[in-house]
């Protein structure tokens, strides 16, 4: 994997894989917004094929992926033939499963387009669709050979699609630094690019160092065990929300988790409810929806012989993981999360 | 990927993963005649499951991958569990797929109990299922974490069978081992426990030096490159046959490319072909099937930039790779091979 601001490290990269054919996966949007600019700065890019997808996140599902998969084969793809993924998150995580997959592998670039993919679903190797409502149920761990960060994309994208990426990178901050916490919750709503290139980086290295999530990278769940089971839930009942806010309110609910567990300061506690609550409000969460949330826990993948097991704070920069949590404290701090 | 021959070594692995799940993936025949064996074998096995597919090339489909993803969720798997695909290579292909891809990845261990599925499939980190009618179109490199050799499987198999895993071990003898080579031929029909962990020797040296297929992996397409060809057009034609057979057509068509490119002996290509078709019966191929055939050749995963590469013969006990061969050539040996 490496993260590039410029796009001649595509153009140097492709050079080395003269003629093979290039596949860019695009949506409705991206196809029309992003990809000329694209292919119009690639001039070493010859033969390409385009596939397009809906946008959404119903778009990673598995009868999305044998299409992609047949139109690839269709289209003559080769193993040594790459995929260009130039999306948001739903188009990195599609195409990156597509590709990791496809005649056992082939190369893939991400373009993330949206924020939360620049500083979340583009790095990191995860890949995978979604199946039977569970969210990334069917994926691997593989990385792109290039991610490509552009800032310009984001000028076309309506502010919750930003809050939603914001939501990560507030995360950053939580759990490795708490500079980037204090400059990006001050910075909201302007979001630069020096911003987004830190939290790049901060994702970066905890994968680095930690690619197959035995261990450090497990910080990186923080407010994902809860936040996915609640967009799980809304999902199901046919109100899907933007995984920026599931995270937020994931964290909200795991901060109070980790003042409880991991002697997170009240003080830093009360900030980080300040700041959350300033971005994303409150989610349609009723008393009586609980229970069927906390189903959905269950079927979390960083769960180990049955126990709920999370990704918490002790301070503000600083995280700590496996941490297991009894479901009646959980559904404690859901209630709580419920404004009254 | 480490290969025994003591079920023991399967129970202190699983001493290992206390506390865990253990999924077993079956067929109608395995579930019958082998895993009451192996569960007795298993005094370490505590809670399992048992996951029952159709025997048959056509459960390697993405229906069955959808519907066995969504059992192991169902069943509260974990990316800890393990699972234990006990069949032929259909069910270690299929399992190994299904295991390296569930919540991006759980272990499994392959119990092989058909020949090919010994000397071939269960082993080499090749998983995969048919898409479109291609062959292993979808797939991933993952190795299992033990592959358990029991010789006593065989016994319940039909001839027909025991021929298919048969044409495997004349590969591995042809492309690497003349002694492997002169010792199968002899002993056929007999096949001793002591030649099938030779191949299997031989298949793990071979993929151990390069376990991606970058290099003198492609040995092991000897005969694979025509021969699947030829599977998928007559699986397409509703006449399937078994993966040996058209790998037996597949190696004496590639021989005769062997020797016309590759100066392989005359005299050891007559004798390639005596011994294949002492066991192999010709297959029901006419002059008119021999253009679709070649379609099916572009659709090979080894090919690359459009040109068609062969893993050849430059005499018994030694092959070469990354030989380019034009189609009109190809045309002509697959009319050789028609009986006049």
């Amino acid at each position: 994997m490496k993260y590039v601001q410029d796009i001649d490290n595509i153009n140097t990269w492709l050079q080395k894989f003269k003629g093979n054919k290039v596949f860019f996966l695009v949506d409705e949007n991206t196809h029309e917004y992003c990809l000329p600019n694209i292919i119009s700065n690639l001039p070493d890019l010859k033969e390409y094929e385009i596939l397009e997808v809906e946008p959404g996140e119903e778009t990673k599902a598995i009868e999305v992926a044998a299409n992609l998969w047949m139109s690839l084969a269709e289209l003559g793809a080769e193993r040594t033939d790459v995929l260009i993924n130039v999306g948001g998150g739903v188009v990195t995580d599609l195409g990156g499963f597509i590709a990791s997959t496809y005649k056992r592998g082939m190369s893939f670039i991400n373009v993330p387009t949206s924020l939360l993919a620049m500083v979340d679903a583009a790095q990191g190797g995860k890949t995978g669709i979604d199946l039977g409502g569970a969210k990334n149920l069917v994926g691997t761990f593989t990385h792109a050979e290039l991610i490509y960060l552009d800032a310009s994309f984001l000028e076309t994208l309506p502010d919750v699609q930003l809050r939603s990426g914001f939501a990560e990178m507030l995360k950053h901050g939580l759990i490795a630094d708490k500079n980037h916490w204090d400059n990006a919750s001050k910075s909201y709503p302007v979001i630069t690019e020096e911003l987004i290139a830190t939290s790049a980086e901060i994702k970066q290295s905890i994968v680095d160092e930690d690619p197959k999530e035995k261990g450090v990278r497990k910080l990186l769940n923080f407010g994902h065990t809860v936040g996915h089971a609640i967009e799980s839930y809304l999902l199901q009942k046919e109100l899907p929300i933007l995984h920026g806010e599931a995270i937020a309110a994931g964290m909200l609910i795991e901060a109070e988790l980790s003042k409880q567990y991991c002697q997170l300061p009240e003080q830093e506690f009360e900030e980080i409810v300040i700041q959350i609550d300033k971005v994303f409000t409150r989610l349609p969460i009723l008393e009586e929806n609980i229970d069927d949330i906390l189903e959905w826990l269950k079927f979390d993948k960083k769960n180990k012989g049955g126990e709920l097991r999370f990704g918490l704070l002790e301070k503000i920069g600083q995280g700590v993981f496996d941490i297991s949590i009894a479901v009646s404290v959980i559904k404690t701090a859901l209630l709580n999360y419920i404004p009254k």
